[in-house]
């Protein structure tokens, strides 16, 4: 087999994630190992690099097939040097990343945030896939996003490009404050956690809602309420909803892209989530700029960062 | 001499504006000539073909030297193809522009809408200048805009990239409809049209206000006012700023450009604009997506869309 293969590497709190992908976006194998962020800096990288060396070892292909390594990070980064100015639970303040693991394994190396990953994943070869311009939002814990280009990521004057979850969207009236200090980001309603913040309001309030059984609310089981007619359920999913189409509705003004694609947790909620946020769209979307543009559910799930990792050495 | 040189015309409704540039976007000549829309679509058409013949005429440089001659037209077009689906003061209704003019000269022509051609303007050889990614906005009787990326203006999937006015940024309680339909468009508060709404809206209501005494309220009327201390008139330029710089915030985080610049007749109010502009971006804008980006005024004036235009052909 001389096919060239690709590795991408999804690194997270306590796993890493590390798959072979054909030119194609195709992942052809994936494997989990331990991130040990608890051993410190040096481990996490030793562990990265063991990671590329053990799925070749396990797979049927060679490691000189290896094309590239690209590597998805939360966390800020200095893209072009590959350096990692701070990533929140890893052990990665202030360091050379990418120049440590090309010394390591001796290939090109490059590394990207996990949200804009995701995104390249999705339109290499996920829900985005033969589109020119692509939108992505990762609606998890917090709002991540990528804007893919013609299959390159838009990066932005100082890496903040694409960083759809600190849009602010939300009217200053209304408005709570979101992790990065600033008021009304879109994050503090449509992320899991601003759904889950709404959800625990309305029962402190004393809202009238099944809600007020759960013990511990999740994201899931307010949309599990509002799907079983609860009203307050509803209109918290309708709100997370509200903003997020609206956001949708600026960017198809300026960036003006062929799709946009809802990813994480939250887009799990599928119909639910997607007819309100159509809506909205529609309705503060010129015409013109909603011809042939479309919103979808992401399709590569947990897969996205992985693939979009591999497709950094490619696009 | 024999220097390459490029074309710019700027179509207007009662003028032909057409320039001769040379390759580092440097304004070698200008001329005006009648467009003379009541004659109809040939008419216009040989109106702009003349003008071309013309300014080579009066100049020191011959036609083998142009390398390309760019249109700026208002409207609404296909602009790979060059074709005219509808300009709202022209006679140009479904007009295969770029193939009529490229008969009628014997040379490429390219065109594309106003807005987007002063944008690669001031990208070119005015206030963006050597800036790689450009936020222009051009506040008028609208707001038009447009993003330039390394040199490229971004058209989008349906020709609505950088439609900056269309921006539904007012919440709705606030919100009155826009010229295209819409509720909230940033052109309702931030254009010249929606300041002179606002000073007659507060006239009109009895509000205490220096304008009350103007015939006819012009932009220039309120900013004169705001800047002899009139409460009215500086509350309604917040206003327009506000909104103006919350626009400035989601670009921010989304296409996160180097430089902002506004341009067009409410950009000549200076600080008074930039200033409140300046503070909302800083409120509404995660600290990382402000570094090394400024906010600034239009370098080109009226200048900018022949030199954007003749730029078409370059970038």
């Amino acid at each position: 087999m001389s096919e060239q293969i690709y590795i991408g590497v999804d690194l997270g709190g306590t796993s890493i994630k590390t798959g072979i992908c054909d030119q194609n976006g195709q992942l052809l194998k994936v494997i989990e190992t331990p991130t040990q962020t608890e051993l410190g800096t040096d481990a996490v990288l030793n562990n990265i690099a063991a990671s590329t060396r053990l799925i070749i070892k396990e797979s049927p292909y060679s490691w000189d097939q290896v094309q590239g390594i690209g590597a998805g990070v939360p966390g800020f980064m200095d893209f072009e040097e590959g350096f990692m100015h701070l990533s929140p639970n890893l052990p990665l303040t202030n360091v050379p990343m990418k120049k440590i693991l090309e010394e390591k394994l001796g290939k090109t190396v490059v590394i990207n945030n996990d949200a804009n990953v995701a995104a390249l994943g999705e339109a290499w070869s996920g829900a985005g896939k033969g589109v020119n311009i692509l939108v992505c939002y990762t609606l998890g814990t917090g709002v991540g996003g990528g804007i893919v280009i013609h299959g390159k990521i838009l990066q932005g004057s100082s890496g903040m490009g694409g960083e759809l979850g600190h849009m602010a969207i939300v009217p200053d009236l209304e408005a709570t404050q979101c992790g990065c200090g600033q008021m009304g980001c879109l994050e503090t309603v449509s992320s899991a956690t601003g759904i889950i913040r709404m959800a625990k309001d309305a029962v402190e309030r004393g809202d009238r809602t099944m809600l007020v059984d759960v013990v511990s609310i999740t994201a899931k089981d307010v949309f599990d309420a509002a799907k079983a007619g609860d009203e307050t359920a509803n209109r918290i999913v309708k709100r997370a909803a509200y903003y997020l189409g609206k956001s949708i509705a600026t960017l198809a003004v300026t960036v003006n892209p062929d799709r946009f694609v809802l990813g994480g947790g939250v887009s799990n909620a599928g119909d639910l989530i997607l007819n309100p946020v159509r809506e909205v769209f529609q309705k503060f979307t010129p015409a013109k700029a909603q011809e042939n543009v479309d919103i979808v559910i992401a399709k590569l799930g947990n897969n996205a960062g992985v693939i979009g990792a591999a497709g950094l050495c490619l696009r």
